[in-house]
């Protein structure tokens, strides 16, 4: 997207942040990786803890190495792999067994062996938790956490304590709760992080219980579930309520409904309560950074995501256009500029000259007076019949450079294209297309077969295409939507195609209309393969 | 203090709730439906509103009638159409233009010939929006605000005030909004809702600008965007604060990162507080029709919803699988029937036995143990091949019947088909389609043209079958959508085509997956038009 012309300039942290005033902990490797659908190799945890780090978080927590071997291979490539600036590791465990020794358990070991700095224990602060999972008796828990805790402090780790079900066990009995937070304190653990495990706390009463066990004089850290959808404002109830770590995942990623979302925490406690939580400058890189890691999750960004999503600063902006161009601040919470994210003003049937100006301005086109009437009214008459190009970035662009050129940019004429779907006799579905088109005084003539009428025609055309642009086979169509607009009856309505198109380096969106979707999809074909070759060579188009 | 989560679960509400003592106000078919690609025709409003209606919220704003033609439409359909047995409509606009009369301003009026009983009259509570965007002075804002609440008040309708950019503008200007609170009170307004338009406050600061506002005495309400991530905490924080009406959109539609989840904080209100905010026993609902108004909308269901969401009960469960089975309640924040979910453990599945036992006893038919888990198992077959009947009502009927009875209901059977779509030379797009089937021992081949290739297929269809049943001339096709699901490419990937259809006293909907989209196509209408046979005339089975 175009960075917007009047984004001012954002603020920057005025101090580098203390490295230990208040920690920043990430678990997207740890608990971030309980997402349903999501699996993360060795490779991909080190290039997520590149990215945790290069943003400026104080911790990583990279796996359970007791529990799981790709993590003790995690472990051991980032002594020798990584080299992290900022951030310090730390391995994730459990209390050794019941009535045994932290000394001798092989869990344990296996925490001491990943060469971690930090070592986060997991223990149970849940009476119900204690005596129906670890099947061992309340007495017997408090000795686990402090056996565990004293032995890596002997063996010069710091140790900081999660605390399970920590606020569904002070609900139940918060003598017990209080306990284990004080027998983990007075065993050298350096911070005790509360968890709402199950997510179902709301800011109010999770803010009284931290500043209850706050009494206790440990520092303290907060761990929240979005279960009900306040994972963030926990988290900040907590901060407010004295904890001075805070852990969280990337983009949220968690099981069920995710964990807190660490990077809007990490906005919010810098942009709105001034708590410098990252080194200096680097906020600006969040949004840059909550993409690079969903691209490594194989998880498309979230779009509406608070600070970095794609239209977290995108506005329908309708009747106040004018007043947005002048004073975005009054439309906006903050600067998006911030936190390395864009103002976007959408090309929607409200909207009107001013956005045309500014998107013409951010392509670097220059648009005369005359210039900007004409493509609003384009625009206008388009969007009337169906068009929409909020999505359709690439073919708003075409529009634009054919409006200022006076000529579409074009590679190839269609002669015609013919398309047939037959469910036969035997309940077999075939489908197959021809396009017939002329480029550089040649005609081309080909035909493709598809799993479904689109497919058939999208090879049929590259392959026609193909013979003059080789270049056609690095674009990959990567999403296909088809959007039936209102009409009379169902099946004779208009139909909006929207494709998606990359080259590997840059993404883009092209928009048809037809009442017949093959022709609407075609439409889009066609404009996502001339925008694809337009990026490839300017010097080729005839 | 948090309620234990041992307690016995979702204790129903003791008694229906109380019309006008707590407000819970949607929004998705006006502020919605500014979320960035959204498009609603008027069909999907009045379908959306059905959902809500069947819900149980007390109020649906239905559109601007005064800047968007769409919405007189509307509400003027509404008015024949709709037959809300729980909600209110009401009508979005804004106050008459500076110096002018409420009585005469054209848009105004046309708030009034909505024909909703309600108004939700938008001010400006922001000394710099008062300006900078409506460009008029302070006063005449503050007249502007009390002729038109008393003027819409004096023509009989209950008006609400959205105090728009209040909490930016208490910042800047405390007694300036103040004042328009108290003005809009004055002059007649039932309720005025306090916007965090920009959506950047976080819980705390919110809850104390609400207490303070509410000494007024004034009732008021709460908007909430989710800029800060914070939307949902911030409407409970409100609440906590005073507020007595809650305005939010299903599933959190909205514009940038969208509006406070109407869904998340009803459950929060209901399950977390003990406000019984819905009819007693709609709550369980909650799931299907956040489903629902996702499949109208196009939109995906987001799998992380909380409450409603695929994945919100679901546990990677790993080594504590059995603990979950034997005490669920210690593992789950509440119990996901409560909110119409299921628990799910990913290893192994358990979802659906009751949702399936639900809908047969509602359709009347008796589904013993064997059919229930032959049901399951086939549903469950069916939807991960990408099947979905949270909307396709009568495609999930049809295989309920067919499971219970042993034999689809079937009024023919399919020879072939075969569609042809052409772009010929001259630019011209034509669709043809033909269809042979075999029906009470007779042979039908039909052709139909149409202006798409799907078109062009029913068209066929409903001439080879009409000639046996004159009755599908009664039969209306009056939406048809197209969801491409994920696959390795665009083009190629599973469609799925959801076809809702009519006879003038109900609508259906059906399911086609498939894919090859002409193919999904066919499979939806074939199950439309055999549901619609089937009501009209059971002994006509053959």
């Amino acid at each position: 997207m175009p960075p917007s012309p009047l984004a001012p300039t954002a603020p920057t942290a005025p101090t580098p942040v203390p490295t230990d005033a208040f920690h920043v902990y990430d678990t997207t490797l740890r608990d971030g990786a309980q997402r349903e659908g999501l699996s993360l190799s060795v490779q991909d945890k080190l290039t997520i803890a590149r990215h945790l780090d290069e943003l400026g978080v104080g911790f990583i927590e990279g796996g359970w190495p007791g529990a799981n071997p790709k993590d003790v291979e995690f472990f051991r490539r980032a002594q020798s792999e990584l080299r992290l600036t900022t951030a310090t590791l730390a391995a994730f465990g459990a209390t050794r067994r019941p009535n045994a020794i932290a000394a001798d358990d092989p869990q344990v070991a296996a925490l001491r062996e990943s060469g971690a700095p930090v070592i986060t224990v997991v223990a149970k602060a849940h009476t119900g938790h204690v005596r129906a999972a670890l099947r061992t008796t309340l007495e017997e828990n408090l000795a686990m956490v402090a056996d565990t805790v004293t032995h890596l402090v002997g063996e010069g780790r710091r140790v900081f304590l999660d605390a399970e079900h920590f606020f569904d066990g002070y609900a139940l009995d918060p003598a017990y709760a209080l306990e284990v937070v004080q027998v983990a304190t007075e065993a050298g653990a350096a911070v005790v992080a509360l968890c709402d495990t199950n997510g179902g706390m709301l800011p109010g009463q999770l803010a009284d219980v931290v500043a209850h066990v706050g009494e206790l004089g440990s520092r303290l850290g907060i761990h929240c579930h979005d279960d009900a959808g306040c994972a963030v404002a926990n988290t900040l109830a907590a901060v407010d309520a004295g904890a001075t770590h805070v852990q969280g995942t990337a983009n949220g990623y968690g099981e069920r409904c995710g964990n807190a979302n660490l990077f809007t925490v990490i906005a919010n406690l810098a942009l709105k309560q001034g708590r410098p939580v990252l080194p200096d400058g680097n906020l600006a890189e969040l949004s840059r950074i909550s993409h690079a890691i969903a691209e490594v999750a194989n998880i498309a960004p979230e779009p509406h995501a608070p600070y970095v999503g794609g239209s977290a600063f995108a506005h329908k902006a309708g009747l106040h256009v004018s007043a947005i161009k002048v004073a975005p601040e009054m439309y906006q919470h903050l600067d998006p500029a911030a936190v390395g994210n864009d103002m976007r003003l959408l090309v929607s049937e409200l909207a009107g000259r001013a956005t045309v100006e500014l998107r013409g301005r951010a392509l670097g086109l220059e648009l005369d007076r005359e210039a900007t009437t004409r493509i609003v009214d384009r625009v206008k008459e388009l969007e009337a019949a169906g068009y929409s190009f909020e999505a359709a970035d690439a073919s708003f662009e075409l529009l634009l450079r054919t409006e200022v050129s006076g000529d579409a940019p074009r590679f190839f004429s269609l002669e015609s294209w013919r398309v047939i779907v037959e469910h036969r006799p035997g309940g077999e579905v075939v489908s197959e297309a021809t396009v017939k088109l002329h480029a550089k005084g040649e005609r081309f003539v080909a035909t493709g077969e598809g799993n479904g009428p689109v497919n058939a025609l999208d090879r049929a055309l590259r392959l026609a295409l193909g013979q003059l642009h080789p270049g056609l086979a690095s674009l990959d169509l990567l999403d296909y939507k088809v959007r039936i607009l209102e009409g009379a009856h169902g099946t004779d309505a208009v139909t909006r195609v929207l494709v998606a198109t990359g080259d590997g380096e840059a993404e883009w969106t092209t928009v048809g209309v037809h009442d017949n979707v093959i022709a609407a999809s075609w439409m889009a074909l066609a404009e996502a393969y001339t925008y694809g070759l337009l990026r490839q060579s300017a010097v080729d188009a005839d």
